[in-house]
């Protein structure tokens, strides 16, 4: 019954995937628009630890972004594998909302099955919202000490990131709005919010060290 | 001697351009990000607008959503090819680098490449900020009375063009920066300070009005 998650936005043309996008298809949709956005700010990190390696004047800090660039490639895949955890999370529910409804026993079933679906839903977007915090840290160093004509790719890297983690969150609103389990619903709210302060507070960090470079 | 800009990133497999963005190149680099931060920004407002259209409850708003369906497509589009233009300009920036500066005429002629070329890489970004600040219009009606179900696409659309405002305006600091006629400098200092002000101000009221719906 279930849209079935072949997205592997990897493998598609930019072109197709923002098609489906701008679809009326359920997926892909603000979940997987962050994770892309994560992607990319993943990306301009790695570009400014390229920029870095290999450069005589920045020799010091050479181990230092051999780390970078490898936890900023991580990252990168991890956004793009997000996009199908997120939609098979909004399957599930989607399947859940479909269970038959006609006996008080089929009822009760479903409700269970859909709050049960729904909190499983928080699970990717604040896992997006993770990925774009650890970005948020890489930037800052790329920042601090990468290649300074390359700090502007630092600043949009956290600029992205923060972008990631505000859009990804709304995925994670729309689903604490319908569950009724209200001490799960104030954790994740609690969680929900640390996650967007800081990430807010550490791309105000990176925008300041770049300003200070231009 | 130039990069050749012959990037289309719409035919580009997804993997592929993040590859190119994350590599040492010169190009593709943080305004080409900005270009697809926006592009996944316009693809959510027509998201929306496609999830408005053809419902009896929104027959009302029918027409009007047809407009913004239309501006949404388009403004992807123009997105897309600020890419190919962003590094046009880039090239000529390089290319003006790139000039022999062996005698005192050379070097004025160089000096008078360079100052040109930084003037007209600006104009891409400024475009890109342009064209999200016109998707946030787009996507405050998305929020203010399009299907509310997906209430936090349009808020998502709103976050990703108010990003793309940012990020495409760092490639105008790093021109200017290197610019030395002063009364463009201050002139476009104004224009990208009153851009990024209405890119926050408009991308805070749909935050608003999506929150008041969830």
């Amino acid at each position: 019954m279930s849209v079935k998650s072949n997205i592997d936005p990897r493998n598609q043309k930019l072109d197709a995937f923002l098609n489906d996008l701008a679809s009326s298809k359920p997926a892909p949709g603000g979940g997987s628009a962050a994770a892309v956005a994560g992607a990319l700010g993943a990306a301009l990190s790695s570009m400014v630890a390229n920029l870095t390696l290999g450069k005589e004047k920045y020799k010091e800090v050479e181990g230092a972004f051999e780390t970078i660039l490898e936890k900023a490639e991580k990252l990168r895949n991890e956004f793009l594998r997000a996009i199908g955890e997120d939609i098979e999370a909004y399957n599930e529910v989607m399947d859940a909302y479909g269970l038959p409804k006609n006996t008080e026993e089929e009822k009760e079933r479903r409700r269970e099955a859909i709050q049960s679906a729904l909190k499983g839903a928080t699970e990717p977007p604040f896992k997006m919202a993770e990925l774009a915090d650890e970005v948020l840290e890489l930037s800052k160093e790329c920042a601090l000490s990468g290649n300074s004509h390359a700090v502007t790719d630092a600043g949009a890297s956290a600029i992205l990131a923060e972008a990631t983690v505000r859009t990804a969150l709304l995925n994670v609103d729309i689903n604490l709005s319908s569950i009724s389990d209200s001490s799960f619903v104030e954790e994740k709210r609690r969680k929900r919010k640390d996650l967007s302060q800081k990430a807010r507070r550490r791309a105000e960090e990176v925008v300041e060290i770049m300003d200070g470079k231009i």
